[in-house]
């Protein structure tokens, strides 16, 4: 079948985030048809969900035949973008930010990190998982000249706004902040650099609600 | 006023998993008083959000007055349950693990890693930030002797669920999972263990459609 553009603007955001999660259970699968019980199973969402996600994009399994694994794995790497290879940058060359990209580099799933940048001299010119650090001073040349389109922020929250801001004006779509702070809230036009943030202190601290003994409430 | 378990357990999950970034937000303001407009701002959320989201346990703002910056935060450290502190555990204490256990003790927000667990020899006996690594195989006392309630996974994909279980069994009333699989999907009774997974392929996967050139679409 052939997909227009159109089509696939009307993806929710929601099936998009789910869409990874299948490509890997796709991938993991070790046959040649599955149903959407099974990649419900595999992925923890509901079967009647992996149907609606998957019929967004034409993919309908038959009844009693179900899905051909191969070629909806090829799908979904499609409409991700995945089969061209996605570069990537990361901004801050700390603890975090290299576990990063040595994570990436295992379980990579076709993004790939190919420039790691810091502000730090002692860091600038080391050599982490293969890529040398580079002077965050570069920043708006080095996404421009990789045509880099997605940003990594492992930044101190004091910095996160400012390199956001020069992200943006370098070209870059969508940025992954690990900053505790929130960035770009105030774009023009709105939504042009999609933001997905990853608050660690924030995870933790709301799962602390859910572990903790709320049997005696005092009075405020 | 007083709060009992059940009006807190009419919270909703999205409401709780704001009120860390409301919390944090409060302890940088520089002044005494605040407006849910100020708070919007703040965080990213909107002013009508931050109103509802108060309004579940209480706290409404005067017109023209506001909140009370540092009453509403202490609350809002109470419902968290972090004036109790929340002792946590980390399963797994490779680059990632190391990276977070660091990264929470910089900003800590009251969630203290007291104990680390690896089952490789090497890693095992040595101190990372302050913390010796302890064998894996002694999960369950170690969670149970220390009342541990809160672990963070970061373990490989094939070792989550089986860690999990045992982290279950121990006692543990959420996990933060950063291993690439599902984990405790099928629990009994369901939803006894909280888990909260973040899969840092997968995100960078979903940010990758956001940023790929869907101009054209070839016949699949």
């Amino acid at each position: 079948m052939v997909h227009g553009r159109e089509h696939l603007r009307r993806i929710p955001e929601s099936t998009i985030r789910r869409l990874p999660a299948y490509l890997r259970a796709l991938e993991n699968l070790k046959c040649l048809r599955t149903t959407s019980v099974g990649l419900g199973e595999a992925t923890g969402y509901s079967s009647e969900q992996v149907r609606k996600d998957l019929a967004y994009f034409g993919a309908f399994g038959t009844r009693g035949v179900g899905y051909d694994v191969r070629d909806l794995g090829q799908q979904i790497r499609h409409i991700l973008g995945l089969d061209q290879g996605v570069r990537a940058v990361l901004v801050g060359a700390g603890h975090l930010g290299t576990a990063l990209v040595r994570y990436t580099q295992v379980s990579s799933g076709d993004v790939e990190f190919v420039a790691m940048l810091d502000n730090d001299p002692q860091v600038i010119g080391t050599t982490i998982g293969g890529i040398v650090v580079q002077d965050v001073r570069q920043m708006v040349s080095v996404v421009k000249e990789q045509t880099i389109r997605l940003a990594v922020l492992t930044v101190p929250a004091r910095a996160a706004e400012e390199v956001a801001q020069d992200l943006a004006k370098a070209g870059i779509g969508a940025i992954l902040n690990f900053a505790p702070v929130p960035i770009l809230t105030d774009q023009h036009p709105p939504g042009s650099v999609l933001v997905q943030s990853i608050d660690l202190t924030l995870e933790l601290q709301a799962l602390a609600y859910f572990v903790s003994e709320h049997d005696v409430f005092s009075p405020a």
